[in-house]
């Protein structure tokens, strides 16, 4: 099989995984534990704190927070500061985003804001300033688009947007850019949420990093642990093994991007483009590569690529729109239902070769043919 | 090290660890992949929820949604249903219950009404369902005690509560029982809280078993994940190796009760009793002793217990009173300062042997003697 779905989830890293793996057979105490040993694992999770932030920001003005997982981070990021006025993000947000907006919108808490994408899945930043004024008191753009693997530009969004009201929260969903992208978090960023197990790490693992002087409200309640914004035991052996899995992606990082910018620039040009039109952008993560075979239904092409032994994805498990079944991304992008319905997502991750790529693109355009000829 | 701190985490079973793995080296997928492997995993997460639930609940009318950790289900509870009127816990709630009721009564939401507790750590019925009145919206009533190992009858309370006030949302934390008393649950309980790791399971997987016919709102918003109930990627390892591990305690669950309440005992009759006093009630938990060596301070002999090879908490990390550092839930037994002061919790697991039992008698009866000795 060759996986190319790594957006949606990777395979975890085993190095990382026997790494981690004494602490769940020797150091599985409780971190809040009086005794020496518990003290060791919040020596072991301050270590784990310290290298994850410090690959993406200051560690004297940030601060990170483990959470379950991403979805978590967002949430209680915008739960927190999405709490008056107006709130303003963008039509491209995972529904991890999207869904706390449309529930405090729901609630009466906010107005809701969204701006525009461009037709290569980044935000209209013009638009999205138009949106911002004195009463907006959160906003939120993601770093890389899941479905498009378009990059928002977020350094930059976040300066303008305080240049406009510098009380604005600005958080930033980073799920797909951590790990993954050449990146330093300026200080007009206040929020950014990241997940383990989109590079190597295991699920029910996430952080949220937060400007230290920002003060974050617990969205869970209890015993107080991650200095009580974050109640609940912490999952030693998810967060060492996440430490462990990003120490292997941040080291190759640069070189890692490189080939597989080529791998997807190679996988493009030998579509058939008959078939298939490109979706993201050259600019956009070397990670995603999203296509669209127009007339064809991208499910139904999924389904023959798996039965050649390729895994794909139609885009994100929480993109589609119940009512429509077109990809709610695609369409915010300007393209119509047919683009929107026969699009394919490719991800890859730093174990994607070259002869996948090629057997991938041999798949791809023979059942792409297969089934336009088909439906001729 | 003989462990004896099993109530506050207990060693991960390396069998139900070994036998999850394989869903991280190959069944790594995205449970809500659209191809077979994504299905795969939803029929294993199925699985796992019915041998999770069928253990204590009746399926046709209880459902299970994983979550992250026993309190993230009691904050999930807790925010969802106490949302007017008054609501009712006991002083001896854990922090994950009892935080969120604090932060409900400072936001203005609920009116938070605390009954008190019997000497044996058991909750006051008559005085809790005094405070039960029509504008009663939530009560929630943990089932064993984490500090004395009391255990409250939650079917009759529920019983008895809904006979009052029949709209009431009945929430029981359920952490120290699950997989450790033979129980089932009655149809008058509509929230239990469960953990993984307080029984050889992982930390950061937990269980909220709700009744089917209540319309529980997420608490984390996003992909829908848990039919809607909370969303994020699910943690597919460590909720397969929490159903193992779980299969693994309910086999042997009433035998290993009776042999752990045989320990109990034993260790209490091998203690000084110019040093010790038992605090936990005879009828409590097989899994938890606790005592109190008044005039002496159980922060000290928990040091000098693990001098001596023992591992032992003065109660929950999460029960101390930052103010008084008594332990606020032997306090709120009615316990003085002093028999606070004194608290050391010894907490069992099926691993616990008869000869550790014997060295910990040894080992308690010794550090007691000396230190007694020196403060005198």
């Amino acid at each position: 099989m060759i996986y190319m779905d790594n957006a949606a989830t990777t395979k975890p890293c085993e190095k990382a995984f026997e790494k981690a793996r004494k602490f769940v057979t020797e150091q599985f105490y409780n971190p809040s534990a009086l005794y020496e040993e518990g003290y060791a694992l919040q020596s072991e999770l301050k270590k784990a704190r310290s290298a994850l932030l410090s690959k993406v920001a200051d560690e004297t003005a940030f601060e990170l927070v483990f959470t379950s997982c991403g979805t978590e981070s967002d949430n209680q990021a915008i739960f927190s500061f999405a709490r008056r006025g107006n709130a303003v993000t963008t039509a491209g947000e995972h529904s991890a985003v999207s869904a706390p907006f449309i529930e405090l919108k729901n609630r009466g808490v906010i107005e809701s804001r969204i701006a525009p994408l461009q037709k290569d899945g980044r935000v209209d930043i013009a638009k999205l300033l138009s949106l911002v004024d004195q009463k907006t008191s959160f906003v939120s753009v993601m770093h890389v688009n899941n479905e498009m693997g378009a990059i928002n530009d977020i350094n930059e969004i976040a300066r303008l947007v305080k240049q406009k009201n510098p009380r604005v929260i600005f958080h930033s969903d980073g799920v797909q850019a951590y790990g993954k992208l050449p990146f330093r978090l300026s200080r007009d960023i206040d929020l950014y949420s990241v997940s383990a197990h989109k590079l190597g790490g295991l699920k029910g693992v996430g952080a949220l990093v937060k400007r230290k002087s920002l003060n974050l409200p617990p969205y869970i309640l209890g015993g107080g642990q991650e200095t009580g914004k974050r109640s609940g035991t912490e999952n030693v052996f998810g967060i060492k093994q996440f430490e462990y899995a990003a120490e292997e992606k941040f080291r190759h990082l640069v070189e890692d991007g490189k080939r597989l910018e080529g791998y997807r620039e190679k996988l493009c040009s030998l579509l058939d483009t008959e078939v298939y039109t490109r979706l993201s952008p050259v600019d956009g993560t070397p990670y995603i590569l999203t296509l669209s075979a127009k007339g064809l239904r991208g499910e139904i092409l999924l389904h023959m690529a798996h039965d050649k032994g390729l895994l794909i994805g139609t885009g994100s498990a929480c993109s589609s729109n119940a009512k429509t079944r077109y990809n709610r991304i695609v369409l915010a992008c300007g393209y119509d239902e047919k683009t929107a319905d026969g699009t394919l997502r490719l991800s890859f991750s730093t174990d994607t070769t070259e002869k996948e790529i090629e057997e991938a693109a041999a798949i791809l355009n023979e059942i792409g043919r297969d089934l336009k000829r088909r439906m001729a």
